[in-house]
């Protein structure tokens, strides 16, 4: 916390506005009045779905409605005409469909660079990333995601980095910028068995002050009253459904919607507001495997991420909450015909993941195992000479490519075998081009157009906060 | 034109207002104020692009952008902020994924019916089209489409039928109705050689006072006072890229636009004012075929329609304009990779629609031949293993089933070859359960939440117009 900063921005009047309206004492569920259009927004959540094309956004609605007749968060927002809405073009310097880095870099960063690159463009010249402008101006900023921490997403709005890839020191440089809440995945780009260079970063940020936190139950139990690291997995945190059917994954790993609620307790009585990125990362990877349980129950669980920041925002009535995606992927969709309700219901009988099945198979795997495999995950039957299909695959007699996928396995072939039962239908394995949907409510949200360039938001975010771009 | 109902609904004050603000008198573009809330829509313009996904919005916005400098009609009214805009959830009675038909009875009737029924429910119950309704009310009423003038989407505003298939009874049930402009293909219902009861639909809509017209000439000459019939192709119109590099197609055919703007100078100076659906139906068509070259064009030819509505609109004041899609189609994407931007600039190039490819080669074409013709359409070249995989389908190797591939050609198999060239990947050739775009433009468009059912559409053109629903 920077208490010149804190004074000079005037944050004193904010302060005594927070303490005469506490949280407790105002009704749930209070819309936000749209025309209150000056109100600066003292916090922004942003919440993105990796990788979420406007068929994932339905079918997670789709799936929510028919199973428990209830719309999503998301959806229900539009109903109630609390928000304001945009189509947004993300695409990066350097192609039509941005990848995940560049994406976050366009938000964060104010600049389209080159696809791979975090705030750096092709010429080297550094942008200053938008949670560092915040902690500039007196601002708490945090990151909460289920891939690593130090993935493209939250690194594009706190840090400069030439290659997405060096997790390890985007690692350090977090900590040099002292963010207040930072927590996922991605142990092994902290942990000292596991890092190239064997530093100790856990170490190195509770010697800064930090709380660090490695299961669920610790991230409960952590204070309020200082920064947190929280890194719950080696990799990305496990998908919904499987953490879900998993006791261990269950008690070791929290939701996104638990971190939120997490990040935003402990961020929420700093006096000068605060900003916190939410981002579910594995819809983005559910995708590339075009694995629909992924991605259905993990979009379930960045709207429950919503929810809590709206539960929150509605409350406080100074937060800004940004609802989108940085891109389209494979851009699923059901399938028009006669079985396609039951086909698509029958997704709510699935118990795990594409992921769960095949890397539970193996060489030695026997056809009738694969079978009983995929009915326990799906509830429905393979054929034999679809399981010997897929077991194929590990017998090297073929390989399946993957930017998730470096064990090659058969993802393609396995959602293929899935539409005839499912309806569901994908154009590939990698981002789509999609100008993509974007949500905002709260002050500062009647800034937004129908249509805007990624650019665009970093302006918007700085502008509903009244924060002077110094830089 | 009933009298009685137009003084009833008080009409002459309109009247006045037209004659006192001429449209020649009013500078062009001049955007629609949005705090005009309580104005009542004279007429109202809804521009449907059959089976876009959002996707296909997107690339026809890109090959604009990318081709020209100048983006879509549809997005730079979205980049001014003259619309409101909706999700809209367009699931029929019988399905998350809807059919033409159902869909365009969601409008038509304002209930959810049973896909490849028009307003009429599975018990037989049947709802009155809102075209009627509003010609009860003393408006004009007309449509335009690409496809034939009998076809589910401009049916669905007009007639009530068990089944969409029975054209050639939808072409009577027209004339019975008089609708005052109805425009595209279809000669094989209305033809005495070609129906089935060898009745001169012609010589009928003549003998109610109708305007016949036949081609593009025929269609610009037609009188202004009369109620007009234009019928420019057996089935479907030519697809806008093939009509655009053929001579005869170019001089028979007119463009959407060209037929919009004829539809609304026939109606514009009704004094109780008018109702026009605009539809470009074979952007579904496209994707049914997983054509890429017949979907973007035809996308841009609605496009153009939507620039001939606006123009009117923004001059007129009083012209609610609606412009949405039935469903998703396929949900094509561009795909993420080094050569997205070339390949899918590459598609500038093309010369034809994969229609015009395979329509053009039988049993007896040569190998080399193929890869002459694809080579002319698309600008690349095919390898002899792509084009000998063609021909198979020729020899009756193979067959591809498909809505409107009654030949079995090998439209998926093209598809995946361009694939590699144009970057362009499609979930199926069917229709998906995506919630689709929808954007208004003027008096009424503040009725309009951010997510709306079909059905609530219907409801909203009422009361936007200040049409009492009687029915």
């Amino acid at each position: 916390m920077n208490r010149r900063k804190f004074f000079k921005n005037g944050s004193l009047l904010t302060l005594g506005t927070t303490l005469l309206h506490p949280f407790s004492s105002i009704a749930n569920n209070i819309p936000y009045d749209k025309s209150k259009k000056n109100k600066r927004a003292k916090n922004i959540i942003m919440i993105v779905s990796d990788g979420m094309s406007i068929g994932t956004l339905t079918m997670a609605d789709l799936y929510l409605s028919r199973k428990t007749g209830k719309c999503s968060n998301w959806l229900q927002l539009y109903k109630d005409n609390k928000v304001n809405r945009a189509l947004m073009d993300m695409a990066s310097a350097s192609s039509i469909v941005t990848d995940s880095a560049a994406a976050s870099s366009s938000w964060g960063g104010g600049v389209r660079i080159n696809n791979g690159a975090l705030n750096v463009s092709k010429k080297g010249e550094e942008h200053v990333p938008i949670w560092q402008k915040f902690k500039q101006a007196g601002k708490k900023a945090g990151c909460v995601t289920t891939v690593p921490i130090t993935h493209a997403t939250p690194a594009g709005f706190c840090i400069n980095s030439k290659s997405r890839n060096a997790q390890e020191k985007i690692a350090e440089k977090y900590l040099e910028q002292k963010f207040d809440v930072m927590m996922g995945g991605g142990d092994k780009y902290f942990s000292p068995e596991k890092r190239k260079d064997k530093k100790d970063m856990y170490q190195a940020f509770a010697s800064y002050g930090y709380e660090v936190v490695k299961t669920r139950n610790e991230m409960f139990s952590a204070s309020i009253n200082k920064p947190v690291l929280g890194v719950f997995e080696d990799n990305g945190l496990p998908y919904s459904i499987d953490r879900d059917n998993n006791k261990d994954l269950f008690q070791k790993v929290p939701t996104l919607a638990e971190m939120t609620k997490k990040a935003i307790d402990n961020m929420k009585n700093h006096p000068n507001g605060f900003v916190l990125q939410v981002e579910a990362g594995k819809v983005d990877w559910a995708a590339h495997g075009n694995d629909i349980a992924g991605l259905i129950y993990d979009q379930v669980a960045h709207d429950e991420a919503i929810g809590v920041a709206m539960d929150f925002a509605a409350q406080d009535e100074q937060t800004l909450v940004i609802i989108t995606t940085d891109h389209g992927n494979a851009n699923p969709g059901v399938i028009y015909g006669k079985e396609a309700n039951d086909n698509f219901d029958s997704i709510q009988e699935y118990r795990h993941t594409n992921e769960w099945i095949l890397t539970g198979i193996g060489k030695e795997t026997s056809v009738s195992q694969i079978k009983e495999r995929v009915h326990y995950a799906n509830n429905f039957a393979l054929t034999d000479e679809e399981a010997k299909l897929l077991l194929s695959y590990y017998n090297n007699f073929k390989t399946e490519e993957g930017l998730y996928n470096p064990k090659h396995l058969p993802f393609k072939t396995l959602a293929e075998i899935q539409q005839r039962h499912n309806s569901v239908g994908w154009i590939s394995m990698q981002h789509s081009a999609d100008y993509v949907e974007l949500a905002m409510y709260g002050p500062g949200s009647h800034l937004l157009k129908p249509f805007i360039k990624n650019t665009d938001l970093h302006y918007l975010m700085l502008e509903a906060a009244e924060v002077e771009n110094k830089f």
